[in-house]
């Protein structure tokens, strides 16, 4: 998933990219060019460039998933999140893709990921490169990234999408949890106004990090959503 | 080693890879464009490039080298070499590199490697494409094999992985919030009073679920303590 690219010859690169390695399902939050699907750089990836979505909010386009990464070229000063090296990385995201989609971010050219946008993470992957030069082409680190995660296997690729009975939570409902969570903790004088929009930074990463599963991110809301009922009823 | 490269950008970008890497040694053989070394899309490669060596035959340029590969997207028609995929390409390139200089051959975007190439290689390796779409971008070909061998190198990824304390929530926590949580959803009429010791247990089962840490788990007790409050007050 690209956010906020700013050339849309990255785009086309990172396409041609996903269509080498077999990851095939792009989303795109606001590019800055509207003309991608035309782009010169992606030779043999029109396919993909057709079917590619485009959405407004990294939240409606991480709304089916049900891990999320974000690539980060960082090193260890972002320490709200867990940092894995790309070959670990991919080892937990081919077992994940087992039993739900899986969405990786990757950030504008100029400024990578915002706070805002690592707060729809689970945890953050980095390409381990040189510590003195460590920033990387945009396409070339989809690339890396969507070889590495074809190892060792057919497949281990995006598609696959059997749900286990022990599925992890779709973004989509967590978000619904994050909504009714954080209503209940308004109306019950948890959070201050003027501290709203951090609150639900906050509440989001903490959700991530329970590692819901499908079936109790369900009980979870209902619990909510009556609590909520009540609060307001009263 | 790029050899006969067409486009200036895809050098820089080749050279923004391998410096990203630590492969810093590049060999060009008679690239069409001799501007390559102010390439705009070598963003922090510009060391790289200034030491990169021009010559006019491949035979020059791996003079030096111990081992010579050539890189190819094709499959196994080619019967005259050896063709090995990444992953074991790199493990023999790492053994080998401990006692000389390994040479990998990058040939045209247009028509790869000659058969005059191909014949100063030991042997062949091939990045393990979707065989529907084995046309990849020269650039992102070389940083995937720059990525690849820099596998599992000590240096290659100093402190990266910094995991949170992420110690885990004790019993005694996990008790209080299974009250005040069973106590909200009374109040809120979520939980019968016929199944009320049947919710206990299903509640205690999903917050093991949570593998909740201690930090959140605060938090969350403080969240159901205050939600607590106002259903009781109102």
């Amino acid at each position: 998933m690209l956010v906020r690219t700013r050339n849309p010859l990255n785009i086309g690169a990172a396409a041609r990219a996903m269509s080498n390695f077999g990851a095939l399902d792009l989303h795109l939050v606001t590019p800055y060019e509207k003309a991608f699907r035309e782009a010169v750089s992606a030779v043999g990836a029109a396919p993909l460039l057709a079917n590619a979505k485009e959405f407004n909010s990294v939240e409606e386009a991480v709304g089916d998933c049900s891990l999320v990464i974000g690539a980060t070229a960082i090193g260890n000063r972002e320490l709200q999140h867990e940092l894995y090296p790309l070959d670990e990385a991919g080892k937990k995201i081919r077992k994940k893709l087992a039993g739900g989609r899986v969405a990786i971010l990757f950030g504008s050219e100029k400024t990578g990921l915002s706070n805002r946008d690592l707060s729809h993470c689970h945890w953050l992957l980095r390409i381990p490169t040189r510590a003195e030069h460590r920033s990387m082409n945009l396409a070339q680190s989809v690339a890396i990234v969507v070889y590495e995660l074809s190892r060792g296997g057919s497949d281990a690729m995006p598609g696959a999408k059997n749900k286990l009975s022990s599925a992890a939570a779709d973004m989509e409902t967590l978000n619904r949890i994050n909504e009714a969570l954080r209503e209940a903790l308004d109306l019950s004088g948890y959070i201050h106004r003027r501290s709203a929009a951090n609150a639900e930074e906050k509440l989001r990463r903490m959700l991530l990090r329970f590692d819901l599963r499908a079936a109790d991110a369900e009980v979870l809301l209902g619990m909510l959503r009556k609590i909520l009922w009540k609060l307001k009823s009263d």
